[in-house]
Parts: C-alpha cells; sequence; structure tokens
C-alpha cells in the first residue's frame, strides 16, 4: 500500500483513494507503473486546468529551460517575469477594466491569503477577519484560522482562535434568514461583539467546503457591506479562478471589484508552484521586503503562465468552449440525479465544478472507489465528505467527459444494486 | 527603476539592491538584458548551493518533463517521489543513522515550519513555541510569530503574540550568562512565568538574523534540555542546510539528533520550489490529510533533488571541496580585516554562509553597492543591515570566489577612500 | 463640576448625569449635601435590591462589627461564612431542588464571571467560550472578551479577539430566524468553523444590553443543546438574579437547571461587595488555590446576605410582592406608551427591570436629564443608549414607585412639548 | 474538616492550613470557635496592616452606618469619596511630591491591574505587557497572563500565552548577569523579536513570588529603561504598598515616580474591599464609563481608609516604629539562621514582609504546621512553597511580634529534633 511506506508521514490523503504509483500523465490522463491510464476528475485539486503537461507549454517550458533561463530569481527583475506581467495586464486585467498591483507570493496558495490578510491589517489598523462557515484558504496558521472544517483545526483549536470570525456563508442557514443582512447587522450595531474587521475574505465558490456557491445577488451585497463599512474584501479564488467557473475570476459574473484577489493553483498552467496576489493600487503600503519569501520567483512558471493566457484567454473562445462542457456535464448529472432522487440530494456547481450530492457520506465514499476501480480518478469533499467533486481539466476533451461521467454513472448504479 | 513598476507591489526588496532585469544564468554567473555578467554571491539567498541552471541536473529536468512524466501530483505516489525518498534515505539519512519519516509540505520553507509546529502542538498538547533573539522563520502567521526582526512585525504585532516565547540566542548576550543554562532554569522552574513549550525552534546559523553561529557546546546543551523536559527540538536547516556549513545538515558537527527538521532552499537543487519536514517516526500522529496543500509533489523538484544527492553526497568529496573553498575564503575575508580593523568589526560564519560584520550598516550598504556596480551580487543582513553576507554556490569555481572577494577588497577600499 | 475633579479619573460615567454629591441614604431614597433627595431608580444598578442601608440588615452589621466580628478573613472558615452557606442552601438552594457547590470569589460580579470561566476551560479541555449579542459581563480581560458593547472595547479590540464566539442573542435577528436553531447547526456541523466551546454564557435578560428579555423556550432550547452537545451553560445573573425578576433566580421561571450561575451584586443585600459562583459538584475540579483574592471572605457581607435570605426569601411574600409592583409599573408604563406611540418604541422586561424604549438615543437622554431635574435618579442602557432603565429597589414603597413613573411621564410630556 | 465542606468549593488553600472556625479578631489576635487565640501573621494576606477590626477606625465605620451614610455609590460623588480623594491627595501623595490622578476600580487588587494594563495599551496603542519571573498580579485573565506561578496557569496555559512578555527579575539568574541590562537590551534590539510594550508592570518586593526584594539600583535602572523607551512602568503595590516596606509606597526609598501605581489590600485599612489606581494625569485617556464596576464605590472603605491615613500617615511617626519592629524580627530571624546555617537558606525581605527560605518545601511546611498548632498563623510562599513569610500587622504589640517569633523559634527546633 502506499500510504503505510515505512518513510513517508501518514499525513497522506489522496493516496490513500488513489493507492497506485502514477509516472506519467498528458491532458486528462494519467498513467501508473501498471500501464494503466486514468481519466483525471481531480485535476490537481484545481491546478491543472489545462491538463498534465500541455504540449502547448511544454513547449515553451523546454525551451526556456534549454536556453538557461533564469529559473530562481527571488524577488529580482527578470525577462520572463516582466513578460508575465505585461500579457496579465494585457489580456486579464485591463480587459475587465481591472486596475490592480501583483505582488508574487511564495509559489503557494496559503502564502497568498496570509500576504492579503496581513496587508489588510496593516492598511487598516485592525487584527478581526471575517470568513464564512465551510471556508478553506490553506494551512499556515494565517489561513488555517480561517478555514472551517473542523478535521483541519483539531488539536490546534485554541492556537487558532483569535482575529477571526465566522459567519454564516450564502444559504448556510435555511428559510428566509439573509446572511449578508445579518453581516450587514453584525458590522453596524455596536452591540454585535464582532469588532470592526479589516477584511472579509471569501470564496464564491467554496470548492472543498462542498461546492457551495455563492448567488450573484449575495456577492454583490457583501461588496456593498464592505464599501459601506470601510472593510476590504477579499475573494479568495485560488481554486475558482482561472476559469474554472466558466469566466477567468470566479467573480466576473457578479459584476464585482474585490479589493483583493488570490490566485495559485491552475495560475502558472502546468503544475508549477506559483501564486499572485492582486490589490487594489492604493493598498500598497507594504514597507520594501516586509513579506517575502524564497520561491516568489518560480519563472518557469512564469513561462508556462505567460503563454496559457496567451493561447486561452486572448479572446473568448476557451470561455464558450467551458460553457458547452459545463451544460453536458450537468445535463448528464442531473438526468441521474432524476434516476436516484433519493439517493442523490442535489447537483451543485458552475463551471466544471460540479458536486453530486449524496445522501451519505459512505455512498459518496463508495462510488468513489468504485469510480477508481474503473479508472476514474474523482475525489469527495465538503465537511461530511458526503459530495462527489468533478474537477476535470477545463480543456477535456468531450469524449472524456462524457466517458468519465459514465463511469460515475455505472458506479452509483453498481453501489445501489450492490446494497 | 525596476521597482517602481506600475504593475508590481512596492513590497520588494533585492530589486532594490540590484536593480537591473536579468535574462539567464548558469552556476555562480547570471546575466542581465544588457549583456552585463555578475558574480553571485546570493544564490537565490541559499536556494542556489549547486549553482543556476546546473547542467547535470537539467539533463535529468529536461528529460523528465520530455518524457511527460507526472508534473503535478498532490499528495499521490509517483515514481519520481519515490525515487526522491529512496535515495534520500540512502545517501542521507542512513549514513548519518538518522531514523526520520518524510512529510513533504507545501513547497516553501515556511509551509515546513508551519507544518513542524503545528505536529509538535499535536503531539505534545502544548500551544507555546520557544524561538529565539534574531530568528528568522518565514512570513506566514505561524512562522512569522517566531521571528524576530521588527520590521517584519511592524504593523500587525499585536496578531504576532502569542504562543511564542522568545529566549536570547547562543552569545547574544555579553559576558559569563550561558543562555542555555537560562533556558534551562526558565523551563523547570516553577516561576518563571513561561509555559512548558511544545518545542524548541532554532537555526544553528541564523542566516538572516545576521549569520550568529550557535556553538557546538550550546546546541549539544540545548539538545540535553530538551529532551530532559520533555520538549521537541526543532533545527529549521532552511538556509544552513543542503550542505552550506560544509555537512548535508548544520547541525552534524554537533552530533546532535533533532526530532524535527525542516529542509527547503537547495533541497530540490535547481531553484525549484520543494520542502521537506522530517521527524522522528513516534511522531507521526497526523490524521490522514490534515495539513496539506496543492503543490506538496512538486516532482520536476523531485527529480532534480533526486540526481542532486546522487552526485553530491554519494561520498564526502563535495563536502571536502566545500571546506576547501570555505578555508579560502575565511583566509581572505581575515586579511581583509586586518587591514581595517576599525571598520570591520568581525568576520563570521561556517562553510560557506560567511559575514563581514562593518561598524555600521551605511557602511555595508556603500560596500554592497560599490559590488554591484562592479559586478558582484552580494546582500546586506542582520536586525541592523551592517553585515555583508557571502552565499556564494557551493560549487562555485575557486577563480570566481577569489575573484569575488577581491571585489569585495577593492569595494571597502574605495568605499572608505571616497568617505 | 463633580466630574471635572482635579484628583479623579475621567473614567467616570454616572456621575455625569447625576452631577451632585450624595450624603447620606435609606430605601429608595438618596439624599445629597444640598438636602435635596432623589428617588432612586438607578438602586446601585441593581446592588440595592433591598433598597440603600435596609435597617433590618443595618442591625446585624452594626452588632457584628461592635462584637469584633472577624471583618476580613481570606477564604478562612468563619462563622458569618458558614451561617452564610447553611442559610442560602437551606432557603435558596434546596427549596428549588439546586444541587450546588458554592465558591466565593473576589467580591465584584467579573470576578465571578472569570472563575466560571477558568472553571469551564478547565473542566472542559477547551479554550472558546460562546457569548452572545449585547451581553455584558464585566470589565476584566476575560469577561471584557465576552462583552459586546463596541464602547467597552474600543483601543484594546485585537487584544480581546480570541477564545470567544459571539452568537446572535434571542430576537436580535428579526424574522422567522431561530438564534437557537442557528447555535445547535453552528455546534453540531463540522463546517461551521466554530471550534466546540467549553460553555456557553448568558443573562436570561440583558441588562445593560438594553433590558433584552430572553424567551423561556429560547432558554430551554439552549439548555438542551448545551447538554447534548457536552458543553456547559453558565447563567450569569448578577444583575437580574437576587429577585429582580421576581423569583430569586432569573431562570426559574423557565424551569432549567444551569451547570454555573455567577451572583453577585445585590447579594449582600447592603451594596457591599460580594460574588458568588454556583456550580454542579461534578465541576468541582479546582486545585487548591488556584483561584484566590484577597477579598474573598468579606464576612460583612456574609451577615447582610445572610438576614436578608432570612427575612426577604424564606417564603414567597416577598416574591409576590415584586409582581404586584411590576405589573403596577408596567401598567402604567404601557399607558405611557400608549400615549405616545412613535415616541415610545417598547415597554420592555420582566420583574422590576424595565426599559422604556425611546425612538432615539437624544430623546432617552433629555428625558432621563429631565427627570434628574426633577428628583429621580434613572439611567438609559443599551449600546444606541435609547432606552430608559427602571431598576427601583425590590421593596420600594408603592408611593415612590408611583411617584417615580410619575416623574417620568411628565418628564416625557416636557421633552416633547420643548420639542 | 473545614475545607470538605459538602457545599464550599475544593478551592479553597488557606483553610486547609489553618483548619479551624474562627468567629472574631481584634489586632493582631484572631479567635476561633473552641475559644483559642492566634497571633496572626499572615494578616489578610497584606489586607490587614492596621489589625483586625482596629477600634479607631471601627468607631468612624460604626458612626457612619449608624447615620446612614451612603454605603453603595458606584463612581456617583459621595461626601465620603471627596474626603478620601481629599486626604490621600494631602496626606499621601503631596508631600511626596507625587502627581496623580486617582480612579476607584473594582474593589479588588486584579480590578486595579486589569484597568492599569488596560488604560496603558489605550494610551501606547501597543499589547504587549512586560512582567517578571515569580510576579503575582491577580487571577482575573489580564492579571493571570502576567502572573509567574505555574499552579495558577495549569489547564488554560494556552489562554494565557498572549500580549505578555516574561523577563528575569532582579536576580533571578545569578552571576554577573544584569537583569535591567536585559531588559534595556531587548527593548531597544531591532532582532529581539520581542515587540516594543506599553508597559513594564512589577512588584518591588514579589510578596507571593517568595518575598524577592529588587535593589533600589535596579528598580532606578527599569525607571530610566522604560522612560528612555517610552514604555509605562506600572507598580503594582497591592501587597507591599501602604506601609508594608516601612515607607507608604513600596518605591519611595528608590527615589522613582511610576507611571502607575496600584493600590488594594489595606487600603481601606479595615479589611474592606477597595483599590485604586493611581496614574500620571497626562494618562487620562478613558472615555467616560469606559471602565467600570458595581462595586467601585465601596464608602464604608472610604470612611475607613480616610481615616486611616489621617491616624497613621499625618507624620513620620508610624514609619519609625515599622522600622523598629522590623529591626527586631531581622535581628532574631537573623540570629535563627545563625544557629541553623544549613537548614535556612536566607532571611529576605524589608520593613515587615519577611521571608523565611527553609533548604526544602517539607521543612517550611512542617515549621508552619508547628507554628499553628502553637497558636501562630503563618503562611508558606514561592512558587516551590520553601519560604516561611512573616506578614505581621504593621501596629503589632512588640510582645506579640516578638512571641509570635519565639513560636516560629521553637517549630523549627521541634521540627529538626522529630527528624
Amino acid at each position: 500500500m502506499q500510504h503505510s511506506n515505512r518513510l513517508e508521514s501518514e499525513v497522506r490523503g489522496y493516496v490513500r483513494s488513489f493507492p497506485t504509483t502514477f509516472v506519467s500523465a498528458a491532458g486528462a490522463i494519467i498513467k501508473d507503473e501498471n500501464h494503466q491510464q486514468y481519466i483525471d476528475f481531480l485535476a490537481g485539486a484545481g491546478a491543472l486546468n489545462y491538463g498534465h503537461n500541455n504540449p502547448l507549454l511544454k513547449m515553451m517550458l523546454l525551451d526556456y529551460i534549454e536556453k538557461n533561463g533564469v529559473t530562481h530569481g527571488l524577488d529580482l527583475a527578470t525577462k520572463a517575469k516582466e513578460t508575465f506581467i505585461n500579457t496579465f495586464d494585457k489580456f486579464i486585467l485591463k480587459p475587465r477594466d481591472l486596475d490592480y498591483k501583483m505582488q508574487f507570493t511564495g509559489p503557494t496558495g496559503t502564502n497568498a491569503v496570509e500576504a492579503a490578510i496581513k496587508l489588510a491589517q496593516i492598511v487598516k489598523g485592525r487584527t478581526n477577519i471575517i470568513t464564512f462557515s465551510n471556508a478553506y484558504h490553506g494551512h499556515s496558521k494565517g489561513s488555517l484560522r480561517l478555514t472551517a472544517n473542523e478535521a483541519y483545526r483539531e488539536g490546534i483549536e485554541s492556537d487558532l482562535q483569535h482575529s477571526t470570525t465566522f459567519m454564516p456563508f450564502c444559504n448556510y442557514v435555511d428559510g428566509d434568514f439573509s446572511s449578508a443582512d445579518y453581516l450587514q447587522k453584525v458590522l453596524e450595531d455596536k452591540g454585535s461583539g464582532i469588532d470592526k474587521p479589516a477584511a472579509v475574505i471569501l470564496e464564491t465558490i467554496q470548492g472543498e467546503g462542498g461546492v457551495n456557491v455563492a448567488s450573484k445577488e449575495w456577492l454583490q451585497k457583501i461588496r456593498q457591506i464592505t464599501k459601506d463599512n470601510d472593510v476590504l474584501l477579499i475573494i479568495d479564488d485560488i481554486q475558482v479562478g482561472c476559469g474554472r467557473t466558466g469566466s477567468f475570476f470566479s467573480f466576473e459574473e457578479a459584476g464585482i471589484k474585490p479589493d483583493m484577489v488570490t490566485l495559485s493553483k491552475s495560475l502558472s498552467a502546468y503544475g508549477l508552484p506559483m501564486s499572485l496576489l492582486l490589490f487594489s493600487p492604493e493598498l500598497d503600503k507594504w514597507s520594501p521586503g516586509q513579506h517575502t519569501g524564497t520561491f516568489r520567483g518560480n519563472n518557469l512558471a512564469f513561462v508556462t503562465a505567460t503563454e496559457a493566457i496567451r493561447i486561452y484567454w486572448r479572446d473568448k473562445d476557451f470561455q464558450e468552449e467551458i460553457g458547452k462542457r459545463s451544460a453536458m456535464a450537468f445535463s448528464m448529472l442531473n438526468k441521474l440525479k432524476d434516476k436516484y432522487p433519493d439517493e442523490i440530494k442535489q447537483i451543485k456547481g458552475k463551471g466544471l465544478i460540479i458536486a453530486i450530492q449524496f445522501e451519505s457520506d459512505e455512498l459518496a465514499s463508495a462510488v468513489g472507489k468504485e469510480c477508481f476501480d474503473n479508472n476514474l480518478i474523482i475525489e469527495t469533499c465538503g465537511p461530511d465528505g458526503d459530495n462527489l467533486k468533478l474537477l476535470p481539466p477545463l480543456n477535456i476533451e468531450t469524449e472524456y467527459l462524457e466517458k468519465g461521467i459514465e463511469i460515475i454513472e455505472q458506479a452509483v448504479e453498481s453501489v445501489l444494486v450492490e446494497k
């Protein structure tokens, strides 16, 4: 068993669900040492939106390495970084009328979140940060205290309970209760007990938390409330940015402009570690070197990230393709739900982040296992583990997308028959 | 000016000292867009112990990418990871009689520190962590609160003042005071006010903090005291591990076995983001998935890291070479100090991490600037910025090492003459 | 002006509303140095439920002092304490079927709250405490962080934001939202982000917070939820216990048994500092001396407290009298509200803690001032200061109660006419 | 057994050492229900500097109560308070050239400490507070985190580890180490890791911590360092103020002026709860009502406190008497030490707070027990409990002082013989 390795820690998770040793990968397919091929609906937990080892990017990467392009550059100016910055500005920011400064933090999502929180606290001179039920922002302490899932907090709770307020996310509470109105009351009422925060941080779709989709209206309200109360709004677009919901940023449909945005995962487009914090220029109150890190300048990532933007985001074509694939997936899955109205509670999501919520975690888990046995890699999510989450590459071939969902259908059937 | 970029944050630091745009690099040399060549005594702040784009590693890297080896693998088992684990065990751990489990955390040093602290807290059921004056452990909140330099803490102090006790490092206090004895008293006396910690974390040489070298005896005492008091000892070997002090781990000479060790920076050997937490097997109390991260499985880094170990650490040759270069550097620098006994306070360091401590930060800064103007990249360090820190690649050609130090000599002369 | 004293701090509050120098007092009347007599509807902010210098208690007090009874006794056993303990057990606990241990903490309410929180944390091994919007528990740090009013938190917020979760109190949110159901969800859902608390602390009527009355059903639900989730329920009965709501404990009507109860204010019955923490015997996990304090044994207070229990709580007579006075007051005030339906938003409260909520804080404040000019002492409360709070002695003569309310009626009229 | 009471908590401490039920008391004598008389060297843990039920004060107290003087007054202006303020100013502050504002906090020492810390944090806009090894400041959370003894912290450590830095007290570290110089370095060095504090708080003699006496020079240095670094100095004079060391304030001999001083315990002079915070007028940045409390205006305490100042502090006579008693006690105890050089490590203290440090806690405890059996009440102190602490009333009759010490001498002899 891969996870009972004498030399590697028990902390590993995915390897338990997909217990084989992988060797190579291309696009939506990943191969193991036994020559098995798997369709990959996990896609690096959202880090492989453009598939494994995308051949267009690979060419650029090989060329850059061959030519001894700077690999490691700290925060030095390099040609590769300059090119990325200008490309990102030209094809991503400008067309969306977004005026942001860029900060390359340590190249993991949690580092970008840490930088965002710290900057918000410095700019506003307040410590409290508002986060939400089922939020996921990472595992370093500054991010972990904003993360809801109790499995991640266990054993160190007392070291996380500070400078943080959890509020109910959109639709967390049933009935006519509006969590946005509640947030407004809490911020504006002198007796709420909740100190004015430096920032509100949120994911527009809580991927890890169970694929909970915030409504357009809710996002707009939150943007208004934060603005009215002089509180910064940080959108953590690490998992659902970079096209996952159909547009480059997940908040485009809502038409809002956050004060800060965190990006990582698929930003490098090749599975290479890279992170980016965007913020409004007037927030750039950093002292030189105040937030540093050794791997801020992962130039190989700049190269592939630049190329991905040039290829996929120069026009609307890619966005439309995602929309078509999404429609196909939802259509197939909704039929599945109609077939098993008791066993499947709902089909949730947007773009190509889609969850099938089963009536129990046992069922979700059994289906996931059956899928793996049939060469589909797909994970469960949510605090109760009762969701199966589809996170295929955005450029997955339609055949593989269809095939993958068919494997799920058969797995559901097979598991339910066995019961 | 590279740092007054309209699009990039003011947070950048190095770019201010070395204001040009770099394009390519090889070994100890880095080139800018104006075809200037610089000797690199910064070496990625210790991330490039084997030089830029080491050609032996480059070959393996290109080959792996060509063949579509898995690039991004989360914590899945991959051939590349397995090979790294076995190689690290065979050439690093076993010969040193070290029995550790490996945890691949998010691929930056601070992520490894965060994991170490968290695991220590979980295992011991205590929150307090002891750290030291001038310590540097990173910028995410869990690491930042252990970091001493006030420039990094400014504006968010109140969010850092918890679960942390700062103690004086070896030789921080002058006179016959022993900071190890003081630590012992604090831990054993019921009236010290300092709650029993889960762990003591330290760098054997505080690189960022001014190249402060802990003595062998001090390290041995700390190891004994922590053992006697049921407190874990974490060595943060991120900057001075991987051969920087002459041996693979910086604590080898002291003959101690820490409970945990963090590695990063030069671990991948190619400037690729990679981190590793080592800990005694009995500490492996993680629940599956309790500490995760998207880029834990940077397989390109596994490939180059494996090859570097095979090449440089299969026998004692490399270690001896480092020793020779170190001796040469110290010899030249001590002569320089003899020449300027008032302006240079001391030459500090070990192996190839060496600091020239000047009598003022202005002098250190002026010399550094003069070096850059003469095509040597070298940074200042310490809370007061009065040290010039030599951090060349460990495999730097003797000629470049000599040439680099000559540039420093001339820069000192030139700056002092001008004054 | 009394509050611009050269020698006394600007922190004083009440003296600003009632700017005269008081000399003597008896029952519901307090006299100043200008021989003015005031009806006292403030009653020591609830510390004088039996009136100023109650003559029956005074006799016992004088006698005890005359005879050199122990005045100050730390936690030593004294006759006066033993007598109090037995009397409290006989007339208060036993008849209500309450099985509690008694802890005499430092003699202020906040000290009792601090002890309760600390004990809950020790017993449960958890740090988080759940408190509510508009809660008031005192001003020492452990209590202050549980206190909602932002005026009390200002300037030290960052030092209060830990180990604390604020939840919406009964009826804090309008509509069909049930804050008890929400609490249940938060406690039982693994994705709420809110760590399992050691305890929930609440006032059944939030006196300082605006006389917000928790419904019987809400209290019962909270009791059930805390029990089901292994969380302690602490009722802070400092202001509304000792008969204020009509029964000795404010939670009697709801028929619940809290795990801990804090008492202070009117406990000594003579305005003498005294506090008491009650808790279920199985929670008595204190080590000897673990929570101490110099004035735990205020024996003069034991003497008057004992006598008050013997006089007022040996049968139901006093309780019935309070009921009659309460009915009279509510009747008069509701008529006033009917007369000014726009200016008076509601009459809130229970027993003899009653608030007139005006449509603005200016109005409340103006009426309060007019009352004082007409020799009635009455304060405003709530985070917005828009409530006028009636807190007369429970044994106030009917004539004084009527007279006091008439002064309010005239003040309202007079203020509204002026406008 | 008094402490195994069914109805009272196990938290009680003193009752375990002195297991009888006390009834009445006068001066240095306290009597139990079995007509036993005890000499009281505990004196309310320093709250009874003028003896139990001092007859001169008692007269005033009875008179005030008889006349229905205001007993409970919140922060209202009362004649009794005004008189106290003016008397304190005239006989205490003015003759010592001290210009302080007075704040009457909740009437326990810990409440005064809480107010001091809070005000320091507000005024300086910083959260960190520096405290010392073996410090004792009380049991509410804000004070407890400044308190060193691990017995008080156990079980809630993780909730105390914030905004606090423990430093070594005067002579805590042996050898030529100067803890004042170390404090200076920590405050002035940018790499100490210890954030600039709002205040340094200390006891000039750590009573509870083992009767550790800070030297005059050390106090002067700390005053200078705090001034130079814009840090407030708070002297907690709760136990050793009010004449205990020979002068009214314990810091008079050192000739320093703290920014804030806390007083309680013997301030009321009759064992009645009362506390006072003194601070320099420019620090009076409180908003009205920002730090409140029900029992701030304990008018009975004002009455006795006023009278005590008039009687004992109008001239130098009392001070001289304390000096004589102190000299006598030290002389007798030093002889005892000379007789038992191995068993008694040292005689420590000043004025009438004196500790006999034994070579073990068992010995100290056995001697204390033997004393009680011979009708002397005296407690052990220090984190290890190896000190016997003499804390007699300051006005104790010479005969009783002598007699008490003789009981100790006999107890030592008797215990050592038995061994």
